[in-house]
């Protein structure tokens, strides 16, 4: 009568969602001040004044038809060139406006392109712990998923395992740097072997293995962590970017995918790009919030107050006898569980209403991910509640 | 390398699009005022204006991390609430915000919903005249697109045609009323022969066959035409809406989808649309725009400028002697052409500076689209042209 799988995969929400609602039920109970919930990745401090100042001024100076017309399936042309004289601006790159293809969020972008790279009996590699939507998003495009474990101990890209999973079906390697949920942030010399690997894989297959680089937390590093622009690495490079992370706007869905020069039949793999966005339903990314980003290129929500609480939490896991990922960027503590059963550790936690996701959903056992976009104040509060959970276990 | 399928998707536009790029061109060679483009279906009167208020008291007084955050992925509570109690109230209908999931737009709409239809081996029934993406949606959800002709005379459902297309494996039939291209109204005796048509071929196959009703000129009508509420005469009614033409805001990507409590198994029919949304990568519709049309409902565009350049149309096209397809709704005349190939004739348009969409790329040859969405002025102006490519033929 309807399609099954589409029926499961809105039946069944996922963990996080599932958290999402023991904590409105559990609100209700002991009262929203009670309850530390560090289940959701919202970004939790306001969007930069220069977002709302740019709508206001857009709505009043720019004739309402222009402004909330359709823009080209592509995205208009003065954004796309906007983005690109920003990228090469801060990275050295040489991008023109035909590299960009603007989309509806980050998702969109992950959707579209593998949707357009699909061809019977691929395989696309996807890098544990990963975001779970991944998987959904890959076996929807038709693309058969194949999960590489990181390194136990740094969480960093196992190469030795990436090697071994690569096939003559390997069309991409999805990977996200800053990770969600691990924040781990991959460093230049972790991008050039990687980069190296592939090369030496294209070679040995004789056809292109893409990377998709998943990039919504660009911005959000903290200290003096730089995130390595993957175009410049490795050519078959085909970046997803939102700006919902950066500027605090995951609800209008805003993003892009680049695909640069240097990636093979760059022209024709940008024409099945706005294909697969023309086949899915994607008529044009958001028009008013297109022109918003143009003007904030390169400006960010306060992320200040995600590195405090950054540092707080850390310093209080640790302090109690937790270990921790090495959290450079996006805004999760992904922190070891004290039991092998990450599930059961969440389930401890809950009685000091601390709200946690084991890391299995993540396709990465024996870890919980703390989503730290929050207020300082309730984690200064929560810490009473780290430490009783601490007992049970040092 | 990459799908060939979404490469030839993107890299041959359609002849709307073609004709939008000659437009440009030759709006250089003759100048803006002597070009005469009915191409593009693009509403041409700006929003009304409690729209741009609606953005900036929202602005003004949401906070920033509730207005632009997510919503949850079948759209905000109150903005279904709001839109089941407009519906309830202008059509006697009685939905709950549980009937409803929020869409990036009618395109979404509609690919979200054929993919939560789709199963092996289904059809879809798609009537001609048609919105040429019908095809590529179906097809990219994996429907077999079964393309029936209207009636000639008077581009109605030729229901003897439909009930010889229908088999075991339809799915679903699309209807489009007001109509794109042709700007005809399915009445209500029209819309009460195709449901029993469909009731009784359901009962014949036992299975459900679901009437996709994309409404996204609903309120388009003129004069005394009324657009009868479709879930109001066939249960297993699945309405796709979108705000794009009603309030002017095609850019801007935000619509709805009505499972109504009437469609067979429509619990478990609405979570396939859910999963089918979360696959394609549609996140959340866009946040903004989810509280201001939430305002704004029962609001349009003042659509009284369309009326009046229909009457000036039709009254000069049949002076000239051509003749048109009723023109109940829409912004769309559908004129035929006095030729019998279409093509043919809006080549010879051209010389004139008249730019009209032949009705091949339709699925129903011998017509012309012509757009007015445009000012009165224009179309004015263009009366003399009209006049001479008359004379070429009668």
């Amino acid at each position: 009568m309807f399609s099954k799988e589409m029926y499961e995969l809105g039946a069944h929400s996922s963990v996080i969602r599932e958290i999402f609602e023991y904590a409105k039920k559990r609100t209700e109970v002991v009262g929203k001040e009670n309850i530390f919930d560090f289940s959701i990745g919202n970004p939790s401090v306001p969007a930069p004044e220069i977002v709302n100042e740019t709508i206001k001024k857009l709505v009043d100076t720019v004739p309402s038809t222009e402004l909330h017309g359709y823009t080209s399936a592509v995205g208009d042309n003065s954004v796309r060139e906007a983005i690109a004289g920003y990228l090469n601006k801060t990275y050295g790159t040489s991008f023109r406006k035909e590299n960009f293809y603007m989309t509806v969020g980050a998702a969109a972008s992950l959707t579209i392109t593998l949707t357009a790279l699909h061809e019977e009996g691929d395989e696309v590699i996807i890098l544990a712990p990963f975001f779970p939507e991944y998987r959904v998003f890959a076996e929807k495009a038709g693309m058969k998923p194949v999960i590489v474990l990181s390194d136990e101990k740094t969480l960093l890209p196992d190469f030795a395992a990436i090697e071994n999973a690569i096939t003559e079906h390997t069309k991409a390697v999805i990977i996200n740097s800053p990770n969600n949920p691990s924040g781990v942030v991959l460093d230049e010399e972790c991008v050039k072997t990687l980069s190296a690997l592939l090369e030496k894989k294209q070679k040995e297959f004789g056809k292109p293995i893409f990377i998709i680089s998943d990039e919504p937390y660009r911005e959000l590093v903290y200290g003096n962590v730089k995130v390595p622009f993957m175009t410049k690495y490795y050519d078959n490079t085909i970046v997803c970017y939102s700006f919902s992370k950066s500027l605090s706007l995951p609800g209008e869905r805003i993003g892009y995918i680049l695909v640069p020069d240097e990636a093979a039949s760059s022209g024709e793999l940008f024409k099945a790009v706005c294909g697969a966005g023309r086949a899915l339903g994607y008529v044009c990314a958001p028009a008013l919030f297109q022109f918003v980003i143009k003007e904030c290129l390169g400006k960010t929500s306060d992320i200040s107050v995600y590195e405090k609480n950054r540092d707080l939490l850390i310093k209080t896991a640790e302090r109690l006898g937790f270990s921790c990922a090495k959290p450079d960027g996006a805004f999760y503590l992904f922190m070891k569980s004290p039991e092998k059963d990450a599930a059961a550790f969440c389930e401890k936690a809950k009685k000091y209403e601390l709200l946690f996701v084991p890391s299995d959903s993540f396709g990465f056992p024996g870890y919980v991910r703390i989503a730290y976009c929050v207020s300082t104040e309730m984690i200064e509060k929560a810490i009473p509640a780290f430490e009783k959970l601490a007992k049970e276990y040092f």
